[in-house]
C-alpha cells in the first residue's frame, strides 16, 4: 500500500523555490520602522513579523491549519528541545521538521544556547562548546557550534541560528566581555560549519550579545558583521532587566547592523515592546508570551490585558476583543471562554492561544501597513493610547 | 456596536425546521440490524449513529468544526455537569447550549441520573428526586424529574432524557425492582413536565432500567412504553457486568421496545460492543471510550488497539490506521503522534481524539451501509475477524 506521507513529502519538496534573501519595501521617514520581504525556501515573509514559538515541533495546542488560518508566516522550532526529544534520527527519517510536523511554511530554529542556559542542568561552557545535562533524563551532552549546525541542517530550518552563550542579568562588564568573545568565536565556527553542510538557499543568522553594556553590544555587532551572516539577531534581552534598559540596548545595537539584512529581536516580548522595537528598526520577533499567557487565561486585547477567569465575564456575550477578527472572537463569547477555562477544558487552551497569536500577528501586520503608508508615528501613538488607557 | 453573537443566534434559529420523528429505512433480513433516519429541530441523523460525548459543552479538545469535519451528526451534553458549571442562568443568556458552545447540529442531553450515581457525593434518592452534593464544591442540590426537564429545556436539547435511577452491579432482584419502580414514576413525571414546557418539536426519551434481571428489563420497557416516549434508551449497562450479560440484557430488552422509535444504548462501549448492539437492533450510542482513551494514547484501529507510546512507533511513518481517512491519519505519522504524546503536548489529545471519534463514527456509517445493502451479517463477520486477529 502506498504510504500517504511519502506523496505529501514530494509535494512539500516542490515548493522549495528561491534562496534566502531580504528586500526593504519601505523605511518610515520619521522613525526607524521598516517594512521588508524575506524570501526563504518555503515561501515569502512580510516584515515586521511575529513568529509563534513551536518549541517541540508544535505551537502548543494548535494544528498547522490553525496557524495558517492566523496568517502565521513562519514559526519557530528549538534545537535543544528537538535534539533531546524526539531526537534527530527520528526527524531525519522524515527529511526534516517540516514534514515531521506537517508544516509547509518557513521555519526558524534557535540554536539551543538560550535553552541550555535557562533549562539544562549542570551546564558548563568551554571553548569547545556547551556541556549540559538533559532536563528530561539527566543524560550528558556536548553541543558544539558544529553540532548545532548539524542538528539544524537535519531539522531543515529555513533560518538557523548560530550557537551563542547567554549570560544572566545582572552580569559584570568583564563577564559580558568574555562571554561575547566566546559567542563571536562560536559564531565564526557556526558559519564555517554551516557553509559546508547547509541545504541550498537556507539562511544562518548571528546573535549579538554583550549584556547590558552599550560598548559590548557595538563590539559584538561589529564582530558578527565581519563574519557575515544572512541576518542578525539581538540575544540576551528580556532576561530580567528594566524595560527602558532593554530598549536602550536595542537602540544602541540596531544601528550597527547592516541595513540590508533582517534584524531579529529574540524572546521579546509584550505587544508594547514589539511596537517599540519596530520603531527602532527591528523586523522579526518571537516570544512565548501569547502562547503561555493563553494557557493561563491571560488574553491580549487592543485595550489592554483581559483575565478570562474574572467573574465579570460570567454571562458576557462579548467577544474577547471587538476589534479582533480571529476564529475565537468570531465564534465565541467571553462567557463560553470563561466556562472552558474554569473547567480546565482542553479547548480553552486552543481558543485562547488562537486569539493571542492572532493579536500579535495582526499587530505586526498593522505596523507594516503603517510603515508602508509612512504613518508609523501615528500608529504608534494610537496603539499606546488605546492599550495603556483602555479607552 | 453590533454584537456578532446575536447575528449568529438568529442564523441558528432559522435552521429549526421539522419536529422530531423517526423513520426506519431498512431492517436487515437475517439479523435485527436497523438503518433509520431521525429528524430533529437541528437536522437529520442517519442511524445507527455514534454520538461523541461533550459533557461540559465541549467534546474534550475539539472545536465544533473538528466535529463537523468528522461527520458527527449529534453530540451529547450533560445536565448534571452543565447545571453545576457554568449554571443554567449563563446558558439561558445565550438561548441554549447550541449558541453557547457554537454547535448548530442536534444535541442530546443526559438527565443527570447516571452522573449523580457515579460522581456526586452523598447522593440519596427519595420519591421526590435525587438529593446530592456537588463533586466540585460540595454544595447541596435536589434534582427532581421536573427540575431535570426544566434544565434540559433551558439547554435546548433536541433530545432530552427522563430522570432515572442507576443501581450498582451487582444488585439484588429486590433492589433492582424497587429502583425500576422509581425510574418508572420519575419517567411519568418527566413526561408530564416535558409536555408542559418543551420547546416545539424537541424529543424526550425514557430510560429502561432493571439491573441484570430479564424479567425486570421487560417490565421496565413495558411500563415506559405505556407512558409513551419519543424514543427509548437502555440504561444501567456497562456498569461492571460481564460482556455476555450486557449483550443478554440488551437482547432481552430491545424486542419490548416499539419498532418505530429509536433505541439508544447508553454509555456503551467498545467498537465490538457497538457492532453487537446494532446486530440486536439498537440505533444510537454514546461512550467516553474514544475520547478518554485518546487522551491516554490508546487508539482504536480496524486491526485492534494501538498504544501510541509504544517504542515500535518511534520512527514509523505509517498513519494510525491505513484504512482511516480522518484528518489525523491523512496528515500525521505514528512517529509524530508518539512524539506529541511523550512530550504531553496539547495537540496530542486533539489529534488522537479526532482519530478515535472518526473510527467510531465511520464504524457506524459502515454498519448503516451494510444494513442498507442487506449484508450486515457479512460486515459483522469481517469486522470481528479483522479487529480480533489483527489480520
Ligand atoms: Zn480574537
Ligand atoms: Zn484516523
Amino acid at each position: 500500500m502506498l504510504c500517504p506521507f511519502q506523496i505529501k513529502f514530494e509535494e512539500v519538496e516542490e515548493r522549495y523555490v528561491e534562496p534566502f534573501h531580504f528586500t526593504l519595501d519601505a523605511v518610515c521617514e520619521k522613525t526607524g520602522a521598516r517594512a521588508g520581504t524575506l524570501t526563504t525556501p518555503h515561501g515569502i515573509i512580510k516584515t515586521p513579523v511575529f513568529m509563534p514559538v513551536g518549541t517541540l515541533g508544535t505551537v502548543k495546542s494548535l494544528a498547522p491549519e490553525d496557524l495558517a488560518g492566523l496568517n502565521a508566516q513562519i514559526i519557530l522550532g528549538n534545537t535543544y528541545h528537538l535534539y533531546l526529544r524526539p531526537g534527530c534520527d527520528v526527524i531525519d527519517e522524515f527529511g526534516g521538521l517540516h514534514q515531521f510536523m506537517n508544516w509547509d511554511r518557513p521555519l526558524l530554529t534557535d540554536s539551543g544556547g538560550f535553552q541550555i542556559f535557562s533549562l539544562a542542568k549542570l551546564q558548563k561552557m568551554t571553548e569547545e562548546g556547551a556541556h549540559f545535562q538533559s532536563h528530561i533524563d539527566g543524560s550528558r551532552h556536548l553541543l558544539t557550534p558544529e553540532k548545532a549546525m548539524e542538528i539544524q541542517v537535519c531539522l531543515g530550518s529555513d533560518i538557523a541560528m548560530a550557537l551563542d552563550e547567554c549570560i544572566p542579568y545582572p552580569a559584570s562588564h568583564e563577564q559580558a566581555l568574555e562571554s561575547l568573545g566566546l559567542t563571536t568565536r562560536w559564531g565564526k565556527r557556526s558559519k564555517e560549519a554551516w557553509e559546508q553542510t547547509k541545504r541550498p538557499g537556507h539562511a544562518l543568522f548571528g546573535i549579538v550579545q554583550g549584556g547590558m553594556y552599550g560598548d559590548l553590544r557595538k563590539q559584538s555587532a561589529e564582530e558578527l558583521r565581519e563574519i557575515g551572516f544572512d541576518g542578525y539577531a539581538l540575544g540576551g534581552l528580556s532576561v530580567g532587566e528594566p524595560r527602558d534598559l532593554m530598549l536602550e540596548m536595542a537602540g544602541i545595537s540596531l544601528p550597527y547592523l547592516p541595513q540590508d539584512r533582517p534584524r531579529y529581536i529574540m524572546g521579546v516580548g509584550k505587544p508594547q515592546d514589539l511596537v517599540d522595537m519596530v520603531n527602532l528598526g527591528a523586523d522579526m520577533f518571537d516570544c512565548v508570551l501569547p502562547t503561555r499567557n493563553a494557557r493561563n487565561g491571560q488574553l491580549f486585547t487592543s485595550r489592554g490585558p483581559l483575565n478570562i477567569c474574572n467573574a465579570q465575564h460570567r454571562t458576557s456575550s462579548l467577544p474577547v476583543d471587538e476589534e479582533c477578527q480571529c476564529y475565537t472572537c468570531r465564534n465565541y463569547s467571553r462567557a463560553y471562554l470563561r466556562h472552558l477555562y474554569m473547567s480546565r477544558e482542553l479547548l480553552s487552551y486552543r481558543l485562547n492561544t488562537i486569539h493571542n497569536i492572532a493579536f500579535f500577528i495582526s499587530l505586526m501586520e498593522k505596523a507594516r501597513e503603517a510603515v508602508l503608508a509612512n504613518s508609523y508615528e501615528a500608529f504608534y501613538k494610537d496603539f499606546f493610547q488605546k492599550i495603556e488607557t483602555g479607552a
